[in-house]
């Protein structure tokens, strides 16, 4: 297996300080390897027993047996937040910027995560369009609850759009849900397929479930590939030594402590974007939080953004250079598998002079070491995360890596990683007014 | 015209301390009146001089006119920062999520922006399925200085492709840049056409020239509403009284000293996205600055954030609300033109009871005025930019907005608003590397 690498020799901290951090969670290293060692689904950290959970996995690759067929073009994952951030990441990584003007690669998914007229104004033209038969499509409505609004909102046009032209719908309709939710009973009741994620994996947490991998397959996205990666980084997350998640975690809890409440990812591949937003929800939630564990107001947290190289050293280069010392940086360049050359003989031959004959790997290497060495220079710091290539593996260990990470943090700043009382706050109003 | 309008009830500033600031800015309010009575191109805000030059409109509109023909599928723009940010914002607001996808509103613009294998493999592929014959595409290379690297790289790659295939692609080239620039000599001698910006006017301050201008109406949009629209905010941004620009300037530079240093742009409209991001270049480069314009080090800076609404209340939202108070929030809300209504008779009537026969703009204004009153519960000051629709007039309206703002706010910081000395940290190294 082509494996991730975490680099941290520019993250001017001591080593002396990151093992002191590192050892202060031995309880909890302890803890998560008994979570392995036990299995199943009873913990809060129920989410790393996923990657080998094999008859969830055959459950899965059942489904998607049934409802594949040579006619399928676009598969709609209809959901929000934890269910299609982790499968928009995977799939825009494999896929990459403009990929749905391909011919190539079907099916495509798309997806419908709010209730924005455009979106639907479009989704209505491209189902008049491009759909002849139910065949062609698939729907996957993913809500842990079962009573999001925006996605039963979505699901109810969708499905009111298709119905009126194909009897045959309801077969191509697959519902991911809780078990014994009330979306699970009435989706039973009308017939439609469902799959369920367990109960104590949180949407955040949730990509390896049947919540990313029946979309992700159905897609022809190798899910094997994607779990044996993220078991081969659990395993790394839990040794004792060289464990790229404590490390991370010691360092992120450092730049905290010293009131620096930014996370920068900034991705050397674009299409890595949506690993970025993943990472949003992951970290906002996970550690964004009103109250510790004791119940004291901490008002805790870091505000992670995304940021994508080239594009944004025309855009936030200035700021990050110049602007206020509030944030720490992990880089992430993937190695691209094709080389793809500037020709020799040029139109421009007088402009940028030294290109002719490169190929875009190396341009972009040289841009990423010339703002590595801009961060040097600037005394920002810095880690890195290097993928050999972008692929299922590479991919199941960056997202297993990021998610232990998050435990480990919580528990360093002694929040619950696995609650998200204050989203309350807003949704109890939005009921009063609909 | 319909009208943007700006609320600040909920900035939780008072109003005293709001028209200090401004009254503190007053020379400059006047300075920018004498540079629209003067007019042309001289000074450093020359900027917002561009929507009422009408001679510049007419070039674009004659040069519009040779490139157009029924054929025209695909426009590519190749640039990067503000050499397509302000265009994609615009092309993204009006066009939606998805809309790449249907047959209607030829051609379409695509972004060729950074040096990404994936991007540009995908991209030859879209020319070999999708293109027949040169009238097909136009291709805008776009390049304030002319020697963007990633710019010039990118276009070697995409004329070589095309040239083997079509010999008249020549004609099917504009180039946008500095008159003089080398870009421009060199464009010249193979014959390509040009188009070019004021000197005066820095990369994101050009999405009323050339820059955004041309690909624009080449797509069909209307730039004179968008010129209409910008022209009528500029005299909004000048007056005396209610100046929207001012009071939005007096509200961050009272959080920014106050050591709020996070912007949070947060769209309810998901198709306002990259408006989100090429606010995210003019705030970045404009007060993202290491020096004042006295000389000292004062690490200047904002950090402005894009949210989406309901995408990220399902992500960021409990951060927002449980976490660090280090953010001031502008909502953007603008109403769409359609409505869509969930069926009345629907498949699962017992989930989200509330929702039959609504329209989605109902269901997005209640979750608005959830989110609202979930800020002013918790204490958290936000501002709002309301647009009664969606359209070349209202977007020209916001972004010149934006843009005086960032004048004014780069003054009352006491920095430069058109320099970005500090990125040239990271270029000279990258040169050494290539």
């Amino acid at each position: 297996m082509k494996s991730l690498s975490f680099h941290y020799q520019n993250a001017r901290i001591e080593e002396k300080t990151l093992l002191e951090s590192i050892h202060a969670l031995d309880e909890y290293t302890t803890h998560l390897r008994a979570v392995v060692q036990t299995g199943g689904y009873e913990s809060d950290e129920a989410s790393i027993n996923l990657c080998d959970d094999m008859e969830m996995h055959q459950t899965v690759a059942d489904m998607v047996a049934q409802k594949k067929n040579p006619a399928l073009k676009y598969i709609f994952v209809v959901g929000i937040g934890g269910s299609n951030l982790g499968t928009y990441a995977i799939y825009n990584a494999l896929q990459g910027a403009y990929s749905e003007l391909t011919d190539s690669a079907m099916p495509k998914i798309i997806f419908i995560d709010t209730v924005s007229t455009a979106l639907v104004t479009n989704l209505q033209t491209i189902l008049s369009q491009k759909i002849k038969n139910a065949n062609e499509i698939c729907i996957n409505v993913i809500s842990k609850s079962g009573s999001t609004t925006e996605t039963i909102a979505l699901f109810e046009i969708l499905y009111s759009l298709l119905k009126n032209r194909f009897e045959s719908v309801d077969e191509r309709v697959v519902v991911t849900t809780d078990e014994n939710s009330l979306l699970h009973k009435m989706a039973e009741e009308k017939g439609f397929a469902t799959l369920f994620l367990p109960k104590k994996v949180g949407g955040r947490y949730s990509v390896f479930s049947a919540v990313g991998l029946f979309p992700l397959s159905l897609a022809g996205i190798n899910t094997s590939a994607l779990l044996a990666g993220a078991k081969a980084m659990r395993e790394k997350c839990l040794s004792e030594k060289e464990n790229p998640a404590l490390v991370s975690t010691a360092i992120k809890y450092f730049y905290y402590a010293h009131d620096i409440c930014i996370t920068n990812n900034f991705f050397f591949n674009p299409e890595l974007e949506m690993a970025g937003k993943w990472y949003r929800q992951l970290m906002g939630e996970s550690i964004g939080k009103e109250h510790d564990i004791h119940g004291n107001v901490v008002h805790a947290g870091i505000t992670p953004i995304v940021s994508i190289g080239s594009t944004d050293l025309h855009s936030m280069a200035q700021l990050y250079f110049g602007g206020p010392r509030d944030k720490f940086t992990c880089f992430v360049y993937a190695s691209p598998d094709q080389k793809i050359s500037i020709p020799e003989e040029r139109v421009f031959p007088e402009l940028v002079k030294n290109i002719a004959g490169k190929n875009l790997e190396d341009i972009m290497m040289a841009i990423y070491g010339g703002v590595k060495a801009a961060y040097q220079k600037n005394e920002l710091p810095f880690a890195e995360i290097l993928l050999p290539e972008i692929s299922e593996e590479t991919l199941g260990q960056y997202l297993q890596l990021q998610m232990m990470e998050m435990m480990y943090l919580a528990k360093a700043m002694g929040v619950n990683a696995f609650d998200q009382p204050n989203v309350e706050d807003y949704k109890e109003e939005t009921r009063k007014l609909l």
